[in-house]
């Protein structure tokens, strides 16, 4: 049974403070193990990635060792042969919007003189390599790899390699797919804190990247969070979540969908309801539970639903924005009669699906944005997957003597202030000695 | 004496190799001793803030206890007029460019709608409130006060949270001022990994932030490690680096001073020379050894030179943007005769400093771009501070019956594939039953 608050509660406060508080994840205490397998990868590269490879996925690879974990382009091939054409297309309609949208992300550099003629900017340029995480087993989605890949290579990243465990030697077809058409360029058969490790600091089969994205279990989390520094990293995403906020108009039965959408991905993941409407509010519970018993992940979207689901009644939409803001939820539907006034309101949300006809789903797998949203209350301060993430800004100065003569006396002075006698100096002994010889060819 | 290097040497790619892998720093492992204090700030709040500072600080809150940890507007006030006008003004000066520049990184929001009449876009907003870490003792810059404070203030951050020790008391004069130039609202007397947990977690004292940025000691970086998910953090700062490519237009002393700047911050600071001068090279190691000996931080500049300098020989400019690329330094100063066209063939620095008359000390202080920049080679995939580190982007999205007709099959499709019936039914559901009422109203 999902909890059930009412904002006219005099303890709603403190129960919702509750809610937003209460742990959803058990926090597996995986640091130690992940730190030496980290070690292991680092210190005997390949030998340690056959050995950790057989010991966790369970796949001999044989004579060829290392080698072997190259996934080849004849299995890729294979691979997308033995797909159902229809998914294969729907796939591909998938990644046109997704790199179209993304194509909208790409930053413009900025290049100007300012009124003392000092030459500024900052130019942007992609991360040359990334490695792309994706789970094996139930977890493997082929709509994950496009929401990670494509943005990739819209960014320009030249080379992306894509780990992913092969438990048993199995493989999805679709999830190879997928990276083929979003035009990855490698894929290892390796997966866990080991992958992580190989992408971070290379073996001599896999080149480290430069950056590192994509979900994975705690062993992929621990892991991600100790190489950061060494490459870059996205976001350590926990379970998902969904916030609806729906009023009189919306249909019981679609929201129903929405909140089990939500459920079925984790028992961890969790499913709220804002409404000012106490009669929606019981027909979705009833229309929740009549939908459950013919769902196929029944147990995983039940167990979701009673342990993290929240039913919250409230007497206006706006208290449901004050709501929402502080929840800060990854995915935040407005069911409402009038939504474009409410979207523009809310302040914190990974992603808002506006109106009725908008479900959540839609933003899943073809609307073009990206899946991979900050979770946790997360929003209130990242973003979700894009362009940016693949990308660095380099900042451009450029003086001349006037412009030099100009600001650097107000540098002398800092750095005089700050103790910093070479800082000083490296100014005013330009501002004394005479120039050597320098082109002033425009940029 | 500083590495020396040439290119036509057999051994030179190993002997760079070994230049860039070379460890600066000694890896604290601080990682335990953080721990207890960010679950000791977790479970005691306020009076853990109290007994950590006495302890780390020897600073004896008095019977005020917590409460005393805020810096009054009288001390403020006190502080400014405590401060020599004339470095007032040069904060003042170097503020206001340092916001004009940042201005221009304010992102623009997107909106549109597709051939289907989708509508999707982004939209930007600040961060609600933001840390900022302060070093206490010698490493209290004034300019990196206004360097982190003045991007959030220009993102839109309500909420500005400075905290910095005060060990014995005692807090810089000018540090306060830059805080208050830069339009931070609340400055608190405590450092160390106990003010990182007091700003992601709360305490009775000082509210939780959502954004912590900073550099700090190892104990700092650790607690910002530590705390990443629950708040965002910016980049984990290491020692600070140069590297400058010179032809034989450059003038020896200044790039001598430009070199013992950055060696001047930190002994394990690393300043580099690439030149294809080998005269030049010659003459800077002299000008470097005359300059030492007159320099304020002799000890540490001579320590930061003699361990981790390099000179460089390469036989073209462009072997040295080459060599550059890998070295993804910090501050890349192009003291050449034409630095345009090099300038435009790095890929990987965090500032570009361009031309004979482009210290990098002038970028530290007025130029007005930001002077936090990713150190340690991590230019490969991260950028400087700046004002979208303090914003976060929500995606919106947006379909009415016919393009949810239009996007629909392909969505029910993909989840289908993915054994997700929840997604699917979500959005099937709408796809066969009768529509709730919806204003279409523009947005």
């Amino acid at each position: 049974m999902p909890v059930r608050l009412d904002t006219r509660d005099p303890a709603f406060k403190d129960r919702f403070a509750a809610l937003l508080g209460a742990k959803r994840e058990a926090a597996a205490d995986v640091e130690a193990a992940v730190r030496a397998i980290v070690d292991d990868v680092r210190a005997h590269g390949d030998a340690a990635l056959v050995a950790l490879t057989e010991k966790f996925d369970r796949l001999d690879l044989g004579a060829a060792g290392a080698a072997a974990l190259r996934v080849t382009s004849a299995e890729i091939a294979a691979a997308v042969a033995a797909c159902d054409p229809k998914d294969i297309e729907a796939l591909t309609f998938a990644r046109d919007r997704i790199e179209a949208y993304h194509r909208r992300q790409l930053p413009g550099d900025q290049r100007f003189t300012d009124a003392l003629g000092v030459e500024l900017g900052y130019r942007w340029t992609p991360v040359e390599a990334a490695g792309l995480y994706v789970p094996g087993g139930t977890a493997a989605y082929p709509s994950s790899v496009l929401m990670n890949a494509v943005p990739a290579k819209v960014a320009g990243v030249a080379r992306l390699v894509m780990v992913v465990p092969a438990p048993g030697g199995k493989l999805a077809p679709l999830v190879l797919a997928a990276a083929h058409l979003s035009g990855v360029d490698e894929i290892y058969r390796v997966g866990g804190a080991q992958a992580v490790a190989a992408l971070a600091y290379g073996t001599d089969t896999i080149a480290p990247v430069d950056k590192i994205v994509g979900p994975g279990n705690a062993y992929v989390a621990a892991a991600k969070r100790i190489v950061f520094g060494k490459v870059g990293i996205d976001m350590i995403a926990g379970p998902s979540e969904v916030l609806i906020i729906a009023d009189a108009t919306a249909h019981p039965d679609w929201i129903a969908a929405d909140l089990l959408a939500q459920a079925e991905h984790d028992t961890a993941a969790q499913s709220i309801l804002i409404t000012t409407d106490a009669a929606l509010a019981a027909a979705v519970e009833t229309a929740v539970d009549a939908q459950l018993a013919t769902l196929p992940r029944e147990k995983i979207a039940g167990a979701s639903w009673r342990d993290h689901g929240a039913v919250i009644l409230v007497e206006t939409l706006d208290q449901a924005v004050g709501l929402a803001d502080q929840v800060a939820a990854e995915h935040l539907e407005l069911a409402v009669a009038d939504p474009a006034p409410l979207a523009d309101k809310i302040r914190h949300a990974g992603a808002i699906f506006v109106g009725h006809h908008t479900p959540e789903a839609i933003g899943d797998y073809v609307a073009g944005s990206n899946h991979v949203l900050p979770t946790a209350r997360s929003a209130r301060f990242s973003s979700g997957l894009g362009v940016l993430d693949f990308m660095k800004r380099t900042s451009l100065l450029r003086c001349g003597p006037e412009q030099l003569a100009a600001l650097g006396p107000a540098a002398v002075t800092l750095a005089e202030a700050e103790g910093l006698g070479a800082h000083a100096r490296s100014v005013s002994l330009r501002l004394s000695s005479k120039s050597p010889v320098e082109s002033s060819g425009a940029e």
